[in-house]
């Protein structure tokens, strides 16, 4: 199965995601607004629940993070998506690293850019548009995260949650 | 806000509900294929903290249930909603009974038949129709439910996970 790790943000800002999402994201219908911080990855079904121990051991180390939203951005023209800035800070970077070792996989893909995707698989023309309306809107939400998700994919695409973290920072 | 409290099936079975669900059931892109323990209640949004809690405390008190999916049914004429039935438990009635208990909110409004959506907001003909084509499928699904989820609804109608919940049986 396909599994993956995101934070959900507050009600407020996935419904303000949501009203880019639902016009521009071609993900829309599969998963609530989020913040990925472990990308799709393939296990066997029977390997689940010892990456769920995995990751409830390393939530146990992290205390709950303070996210800032601060401007519309775009991955563009690496990739034709567009996204809420989180602005990295330290603790959000460990907390990724962190999911990235062993028994959960090695070294991330890419350098981790925090975000929430709003729009995807556009054509250029349509992205630059949209980008070219949104970029310079005032963004500027501050919020708490103290839990994580590990969601898996169905096989229409649509992700459901297998459980859930609390940042607990006990250790 | 608006939340409620369902337990997600297996994937095989959540991939099977939503081989009818994407063509028969309004609510498909909203939520992937759910028991629902506890209905939509409406709440005030710093609420959701302290009805955490209390379902925390309740599911200590719960070991996981095992269910067994026996065939397709129908709410009609009361509802012309299409569903996996679930044979109802002693194990599942109690959880569904202690989850409409205080502070969670009184009784629940009408008696409770676990099941699985499968189909809803037909015409009658169409129910009729599809209900016809359903009702003699050879269903055998038995699966242990080992954690529940406490989800609330966002301003489009989906719903996202807010906690997850292990059924212990610890106390």
């Amino acid at each position: 199965m396909k599994y993956g790790i995101v934070a959900f943000p507050s009600k407020q800002l996935q419904d303000f995601a949501n009203s880019y999402r639902k016009r521009y994201d071609s993900h829309y219908t599969k998963i609530t607004p989020h913040i990925t911080l472990k990308g799709v990855t393939e296990v066997k079904d029977s390997q689940i629940d010892s990456i769920s121990g995995a990751v409830k051991e390393i939530c146990n180390h992290f205390s709950p993070l303070k996210i800032h939203v601060s401007k519309i951005n775009s991955f563009a023209p690496v990739n034709n998506a567009i996204y809420l800035k989180i602005d990295p800070t330290e603790e959000l970077l460990d907390l990724h690293d962190a999911l990235h070792t062993d028994p959960l996989g090695g070294k991330a893909e890419y350098k981790f850019v925090p975000h929430i995707t709003i729009a995807q698989d556009m054509s250029s023309g349509e992205h630059d548009d949209i980008f070219g309306q949104l970029r310079m809107t005032n963004i500027d939400f501050s919020e708490n995260i103290n839990r994580i998700h590990l969601l898996y994919q169905l096989e229409d695409g649509s992700w459901t949650v297998y459980e859930t973290y609390r940042l607990t920072g006990e250790i």
